[in-house]
């Protein structure tokens, strides 16, 4: 129902020739008629006397179909993201608020900072906040005032200025709070559940009809948010994810029949996993939630294992943390009677298919030695690599531009390349995950060549 | 001429509704019209089994133009790049050779690895020969026999393990090596000159009317390649260059009015320059060939040095070696006669640069410390990294398919992050550089708040 | 019993004045007492030409006690290690073999190429064999010959070459294998068993009467080796052991309540822990098996962490894996029957003590997240940095230099900076361990101000 | 005349039996005989209560000599650093002040930190200031106040957090300085020439009869001082130093006949081009001030690069800054009249050998690529690794608690791996060499196989 309300409305959709389709956001002109404008202040900025064409068109939409047939449809288009001739806040009146929740990712602590000297610099903006620990800190912490000066080193250390918590919060407070305190733009950055938390509160804060802009920037590690190209800081953790993979694969090398498991992340998704065994090469077996594999048999993960031991003498297996939940599920009841706090291990994927190999192979071969590494927590706690830093940067900007363009209610990231304004929607109906019938999993099967389970 | 020659040849326009444009590339059967084709083996592959529509529909193509209006022309498209469902050459008929020609780039190994190992598990290709040492390998050295073990685990060194070369070579010299060999693909990695050899070396097996499909995979550390979104490599470079902005920063802020120079690649585009300064946030000025500077004078680099040291008591200047040339052969000729070797290194913009600013600053500053740091040779030699070494995958995979499918005389990339085959002549006819009335200059100027020089 | 032969065979002690010692080593010709000797081959090597007074005197000793007073004793003494002007065997003649056993350690590569080139190019040996995966590999498995183009490259990798295993092996069959295949030097890469396996070894040599020199080289990443100031690895360890250490510091930092729990390598001695607290200045406690520690009640673990959560809202603890056993077996038992698998992993004392305070915290602090980081395995394969390097390079060339000389049962290693023989009894009687009534666990205590819990 | 009565007034000579020297560093009480004496406040300090004998016994002293023979010489002994059981300082009477001098090196914030957190920590102390911009900074500059708080971070950021400069300062302002300022702890960190201005400084105090410790630390990159068993940052900058060498030997081997040249610090001695190369074992030759070489004729240079590169195809040379300064001397001789900047760039060696090089050999060989790395300022400016912060953690709380037991007028650091106070004169009155007689040398030259040019 909320869903159903939130995305009647957030879908402004229009239409044009040849199939063309935009599925625009929300404006704060949409219940707020009447609202004055302002001249961009960059007009005045000497770094941009410079460019030619500052301001983003006022039609410019980019393509999410970018495979096309010479005389196919056009499909769907989103708003381009970038600075408007015009803006719907005036430089002193802004009261902008920054919050981060869910778990760490690289690459926070630079989004944080851009959105700061993105409002300082290119807008004038000089009242700037952090809520503290998330969604709850709205209403149950001090804020925290946000200069350039406070965030200027900021993006060489990982996690979060900001602090974080995950679970649930009370959107009518954090209302009152944006409400009380007089914020008029609340960047929120998260993951998926996050984002619906925004799409609620951009909701409620039109209900209350408050001229309040409300931007999300979409984080998640696991690279599961649709739409965009990729998530930031996804990038560095594949990256930082071969650390692991190259240490199991050394122990696996190094001792006879040895069998190296990795642990990655990815709950709902595996592209962590298979983006690091794609870079790697060192990987035998990868496996995702979105393939399902079974152990015992013909086809089997065991009948694989035995061959690639006589084969090579040792294997590096990578898990992603979701992988194989049904299997897992089902070994836990077989074992019936536990206590919490054991089940709780076993219920961690990597001990529990260790678990099952080492019980399975033993027979077979004499010394067979089970290692896990779990990076994750290494993973996530890095700051972000070059390339996510200068996403996070254009990321930031995107979403500054959007809020003092008046835009709300809207996330953003690239498509194709190109940064846009995305309707909450559009990025929370549904994860992005690996489709195990696309060529970027065959090529993965082709370069471990595992079995496909199928 | 040539040139002009060279691009009636490659041009194959296709034109479609609402201005869409197709520039396709030649195939053998453009000149040798009744080759017989080949069920793609890859139908037989285990690891493709479960992937539904393996292969590229015919008509597939890649929009360049992606920001687009509702009624706008769709302007210029490229062929998507990906296994074709009939292959112009028998598995035990192709005789593959590789080519690696330039300076280093990170990821030339893993290029390397994946045609070979492409070739070898997709299509069941066992001749595949390596040339030593850059074109003029083909006629002035033995070859290297190339397999799946040799190249296993090349993709975690830097350098190119075919050894590379530059300068002049003889275009028929090679083709009779090709002939006389009988090779039948020819895969040519390296930048713009090289590419430019390969048109030629192409149009040349065209004129003999053989059957030998010649791939071109662009290689530039620089990212000056046009058309694809970025160059292999470009990446790591980015990342790395962080380390000696990092140095020259802590050098800069230990010591009272220090001037830390980080000299970078990039003769004729500064684009790792640019990166580099946004991704760290450190650097107090970026200096690239495509943004003319003065020294002296109002709003010269001089006055904005004598600003900043004033301001902060240090700074860190990045400058991409082909920045202020026009003023660094001034300086050269004002000094008159010199012996070679002197010249040679007051060439090197850093030293030029830093001799400049020592000298000019010296009287005001009591003590101007100067840095060079020049890791460019540091840079180039390091293994991709993750992001690259999939990046090279792909590439070499699209190479692949695309030269067994009977395309030949193009060159490959991302066109908005889908693969393509790109005729030669798009991506040689003109440097890609940092476009400074662009917003992704006054975005660095805007982080750094250096002048525009304008 | 056998440790008692053992002592009483390899203690050869010589006395001087003011209370010096010599703690020998064992001879060849103590039992074979008409040995030919030859002139050592490294007096025509040109490398050595240069070298004024090259050959280890023959009275050179190493002495243990370091800090003296003006009229103390002198203490016990070490035969310095070195060249020797005579050799016991004629290049040619020898037949060496290198075995690696227990569990990865940095550098592992690197003893054992330095061996391999120290025998070919100092003294001109070409037999040069390596025993396949641990001492069992003696009898079970064929050997690998090793030369120096074969080791070339291995001190870039982690692991062992040459494999390894853990366990029980059979010494008459090692024996046996060593007198079929005439091998007459034998040097063993191992942790303390494997010192002591060596020892039994060498004393059913001494019993069988061959001429063969038997040379340990000591290997514990723990460093809980005694007499010698540090073992080859531990740097490179402690150095790692940052990534993780950091890790949890930016992950407690983000979170409110955050608890970052590292456990780190260490069984019976805490000195990896111990070292990588004090580098890293992030740790708020540091556990280790040498200090008992209590969590309930005044002055224990639980009442510090409610102390330093209050103060900062967050904490690091690193532990030992053998801390607190008394405490974790102790659970174990009240916890009752359980099946294998689940002890298996609440026995991790990473685990065990995340579980415990989660429990006991929970109450108070509304939201507290436990964070485990276990680098064990990232820790163990990474290649020996370059410090590890050069003091892997001086223990394999003290290994040769001792073995060629004649000297047998001996394990070597640096006594106060300068590389000595040590008989094996004296590394092998004790393990090393932190002693926390030392002023480096004082220093450590005053740098955490975490409680002594006595 | 200066060092001379440095060395005078500095020499406190005890002799024992057996030939047992002890030169002893000067006191307070030396000059101040009637100051009284306080107990030590670490005997309250918790963390110092499970410290058995906490307090350094008075008579300890520390060894030099460590190779020994049975009925050998004691020789020179050091006073072993360490807390005393009295001191002279009450805590709220100290006003530390903490100043860096010379070039940045790993590791110096390391020592500012743990010099104030062990004023504060261990002793109370909480007047601690920082001299800013090194000796001058004493007269020209405000200081900086300097607690834990504000030095909590610093180890982990490479540089001085107090700046530094190098060149003339004035004594007598310093000492008036401190005079003035009512400071009475001085502890100065810095190279050869700092330590003989802190002497220099020591002599003016102890002239003036003020009751002010003068406590030096020694640094310098190059690991050249003498007495002491290394210097801080120096294992930083050799692990640092593979980065460089290994990009040159990437370059150098995908080049036909491709020599990579690397530039590494060390002006007066060679110690982190030997162990750098030591450790990596890619070095063909490594080229030191220590060992005079020649470039033409037989056993010179050019002949061993034209031997290697016909065997391998190409080569790595290691070249540290001050080695072949003759031959650069004549060869700038030689060219005559050039003008002062063009000379600049030529004195440095690794252009200079590059030069020399590439003109030599391009005759003969087709195609031969120079590659110059200079590391330097990226080896400088990084903190220093885990080992190098545990060292200076020890040498820091080592000056701490001399100062506050009334030594004066000593540098401390470790002697066979005990940390010692040892007199200005012993650690500046020569440099600290690489011996080439000895048999590190002889080691390197044999790894390489490079002439020994004599």
């Amino acid at each position: 129902m909320a869903d159903g309300g939130c995305a009647a409305i957030n879908t402004k959709i229009e239409e044009g020739e040849g199939g063309y389709i935009l599925e625009d956001v929300p404006h704060l002109t949409d219940y707020l008629p009447s609202l004055l404008t302002y001249p961009n202040p960059l007009q005045d900025n000497p770094a941009y006397s410079v460019v030619k064409q500052y301001f983003v068109d006022v039609d410019d939409t980019v393509a999410q179909k970018i495979v096309v047939h010479k005389n196919g449809d056009r499909g769907i288009h989103f708003r381009r993201a970038g600075p408007r001739q015009k803006v719907y806040f005036k430089s002193d009146e802004v009261h902008a608020c920054i919050v981060t929740c869910g778990g760490l990712c690289p690459g926070l602590n630079t989004v944080i900072r851009e959105i700061v000297c993105g409002l300082h610099y290119m807008y004038g903006v000089s009242k700037i906040i952090g809520i503290d620990g998330g969604y709850m800190g709205f209403y149950s912490k001090n804020t925290v005032t946000l200069t350039p000066k406070v965030v200027n080193d900021i993006h060489k250390r990982g996690g979060t200025v900001l602090g974080t918590s995950r679970g649930g919060h009370d959107t009518s407070k954090i209302v009152d709070s944006i409400q009380d305190r007089g914020i008029n733009q609340v960047y929120v950055i998260g993951g998926d559940g996050t984002q619906k938390g925004a799409a609620v509160i951009y909701e409620e804060v039109r209900r209350r009809g408050l001229k309040v802009s409300v931007a999300g920037i979409p984080k998640t590690i696991d690279n599961d948010i649709p739409v965009i190209d990729r998530s930031f800081g996804f990038d560095t953790a594949v990256e930082e994810a071969q650390r692991a993979i190259n240490a199991a694969h050394v122990e696996a090398e190094s001792t006879e029949n040895g069998i190296g498991v990795v642990k990655l992340m990815g709950r709902y998704s595996g592209f962590i996993a298979m983006y690091a065994t794609l870079a790697s090469r060192d990987v035998d077996c990868c496996l995702i939630p979105e393939s399902p594999f079974f152990l015992e048999g013909k086809g089997g993960l065991f009948q694989f294992i035995r061959k690639r031991l006589k084969e090579n003498g040792h294997m590096v297996i990578v898990i992603a943390e979701g992988a194989g939940q049904d299997l897992l599920t089902e070994s836990m009841q077989s074992m019936g009677q536990q206590d919490a706090s054991g089940n709780k291990q076993l219920q961690d994927v990597g001990f529990w298919i260790s678990h099952r190999i080492k019980v399975h192979t033993f027979a077979d071969f004499g010394l067979t030695v089970m290692i896990v590494a779990d990076p994750t927590y290494m993973i996530r706690a890095i700051p972000g690599n070059a390339s996510d830093n200068v996403y996070c940067t254009l990321l930031a900007q995107s979403a500054v531009h959007g809020a003092m363009a008046g835009y709300t209610g809207f996330t953003c990231g690239p498509v194709n390349g190109r940064h846009s304004y995305i309707p909450f929607n559009r990025i929370t109906e549904k994860q992005n995950k690996v489709v195990i019938t696309d060529r970027m999993w065959a090529r993965l099967l082709s370069s471990t060549n595992q079995p496909s389970f199928l």
